[in-house]
C-alpha cells in the first residue's frame, strides 16, 4: 500500500498495514491495536497541532524527570487508570486469594535484607509499627519460606528515595517469612501522603483539580516456589482516602485496622517505650498451577 | 464516585469522573478521550503486566535518548502516523496553498541567517544544489519578506544534530524572500535517508521489519504576515522511496524534479566548477483570514 497523500482512515489504514509483517504476532497485534486508538484518539478530539506538541513536551519531561529513584511513566499509568486496568485484566477470576493492585513508582531492585523481626525503618521518621501476619494457602497451609518485599512511605508522607539528600534505603527490605508462613518486621506507622507535585504528572492533577492523596498503606511483593506471586499493598483502616485514591488502587480485602498501643512489651516480645502501632494481615497465595484459576498471568511479579 | 473496589468498565467510568472538574473544558475533553482510548486498548489486547511493563521501559527510553538535538517521541508520533494525522486534521479544507507535512524531530531553533541567495551547507557533504522559487499567495501575488527556515540532511543521510562530532550548524538556515517573493540558497542535493536505528524507535520499525527509509527532501518552515504558516517538505521526484516513507509524509504536490547541471554559470550566477543540482519551487501561502478555508487552526508553524 501507497504511503503517498493519505488522509484519515486511509492514512490509518496504511500505518496498519505497515505493521502488518511483525516479527512477533503478539506484538502486531498490539502495535496495530495501539494506532487504532491513538488515531481515534486524535480523530475524536481533532487534536490541533499545538496540542500535539504540548503533548510531546509532556512526554518529554515525564522522560526526562525519569531516573533510577523516579519513575513518573509508571505514576501517569496509575494516575491514568490504565495500572490498575492491567492488573485487573490479568487478575480476573474471583478468588479468596490476596488480591493484587498497583505497582507504584517506588520500588526499588535491591532491598536491604532483613531477619524474620527485624526493623526495616532504618532511622525513616515515624512512630513505631509492628507488621505480622501468615503467608498461607487459599486452603489455609503454611507458605514455608516466602520472599517478602516491603516498601512504604515514612511520617513526612515520603519515600527514602524522595528524600534527595538520602543514600541510604530507608523503610524498605526483603525477609523470609518462616517454615510455619509466619511474617514478622517492624516499620514506621505508614501514613496518607500525595504523590510527587513537581512533576509533569502532579501538574496534571493540579489542572485537573484532582486530589493528589493516597491512603496509607504497605507495599508487598510476595513469592514463593509453586504460588503466583502478588504484588499489592495492605491499606490502614480508617484513612480518610480510601474512597478517593488518585491511582485506583484501594480493594476491601486489602484494609486492615492500624492498632495502638501504648508503651511497653509488644507481641513479638519487645519493649518500647513509646507508643506503637501494630497492623496484622495474612497473605493469601494462589497456586501456580493451571488448574487454579484466581490469575491469568502468573501473578503480577516482575520477576 | 469511590474510587474502591473497581473493575474494568467501572474503574474506565471512575477515572473519568476524576477528571471531571478540570480547569479548562478543552483539557478535560482531551483527556477524558484519551483515558477512554487508552482503557479501550490495554482491554482490547487483553495487555499482560510483563507487556505493560515493556510499554513503561520503551516509553522511559524513549525519554532518555531525546534531549536538545533529538526528539525520539516526535520520531515515535512520526513513525505510528499519529503526526500526520494530526497534520491532516488541521488543514482539511482542499484548496492550491502548498500542503503541510511532517514537522519531523529534526528542526533546531535558532538557525544562522543567511542572505537570500547564501549557502546553508556550511561544509555539509553532498554535491551543490541550488534551490530557488518564489513565496506567492494562491492568487498567484508575490508575497514580500516571507520567512523561510530551511533544514535537511547532508549526502551521508544525516542531520548536523546526528554527527556527535559537530557543533556547528551544517545544511540548516533560515532567509528572508525578497518583496518579489523569490527566494534562493545553495545548499547541497537531499538524500534518502533511514530515521535513525540506534533508539527505540528505530528497534521498533526493526522488530516491525519496516523500512526506515524517507524518500529526499527539504523541511520548509514559511511564515509572512497575513498569511497561514506552512511548515513542510520538498521531496525530490524520482526518489524510490516516494511510496514508502516511513512516516507517511508525501503529497504529491510537494515533489519537485531534482535537476543535474555540467559544471558552468548556475542561474543565479554563481560559477561552478562541478556538476550541480536545482530545484524549482513555489511556496504557495494561503491568507490568515476567517474567510479562507484552507486551514482549521493557522497553520502548522510552532511559534
Amino acid at each position: 500500500m501507497s504511503t503517498r497523500n493519505l488522509a484519515d482512515e486511509e492514512l490509518t489504514q496504511a500505518v496498519l498495514s505497515s505493521f502488518s509483517g511483525c516479527r512477533s504476532e503478539r506484538f502486531q497485534e498490539i502495535i496495530q491495536s495501539l494506532v487504532r486508538h491513538l488515531h481515534a484518539f486524535a480523530s475524536d478530539v481533532e487534536l490541533t497541532e499545538e496540542e500535539w506538541f504540548a503533548g510531546i513536551d509532556f512526554l518529554t519531561q515525564t522522560g526526562h524527570i525519569t531516573d533510577d529513584k523516579r519513575q513518573e511513566f509508571i505514576l501517569l499509568s496509575d494516575v491514568l487508570g490504565v495500572s490498575m486496568l492491567v492488573v485487573g485484566l490479568n487478575h480476573r477470576k474471583p478468588s479468596v486469594a490476596t488480591p493484587s493492585t498497583v505497582f507504584g513508582p517506588f520500588f526499588v531492585e535491591g532491598s536491604p535484607r532483613v531477619a524474620n523481626g527485624e526493623d526495616i525503618a532504618n532511622g525513616a521518621p515515624g512512630e513505631p509499627c509492628l507488621v505480622q501476619g501468615r503467608v498461607i494457602s487459599v486452603s489455609g497451609e503454611a507458605v514455608p519460606q516466602a520472599h517478602i518485599e516491603v516498601w512504604q512511605a515514612d511520617d513526612d508522607g515520603l519515600y527514602d528515595v524522595q528524600h534527595a539528600d538520602l543514600s541510604e534505603p530507608r523503610g524498605r527490605g526483603h525477609l523470609y517469612a518462616g517454615d510455619d508462613g509466619r511474617y514478622c518486621f517492624w516499620s514506621v506507622k505508614p501514613t496518607a501522603y500525595p504523590i510527587p507535585a513537581d512533576g509533569p504528572v502532579g501538574k496534571l492533577l493540579a489542572n485537573s483539580n484532582r486530589s493528589p492523596m493516597r491512603p496509607a498503606h504497605i507495599h508487598f511483593m510476595v513469592t514463593a516456589r509453586g504460588y503466583q506471586s502478588v504484588t499489592t499493598h495492605v491499606f490502614a483502616d480508617g484513612d480518610p482516602y480510601l474512597d478517593s485514591d488518585a491511582v485506583f488502587g484501594v480493594k476491601s480485602e486489602l484494609i486492615a485496622p492500624l492498632t495502638r498501643h501504648q508503651p511497653g512489651r509488644a507481641a513479638d516480645g519487645r519493649d518500647l517505650d513509646v507508643p506503637y502501632w501494630s497492623i496484622n494481615y495474612d497473605i493469601v497465595l494462589a497456586l501456580d498451577d493451571a488448574s487454579d484459576m484466581s490469575g491469568r498471568a502468573g501473578g503480577s511479579s516482575r520477576r
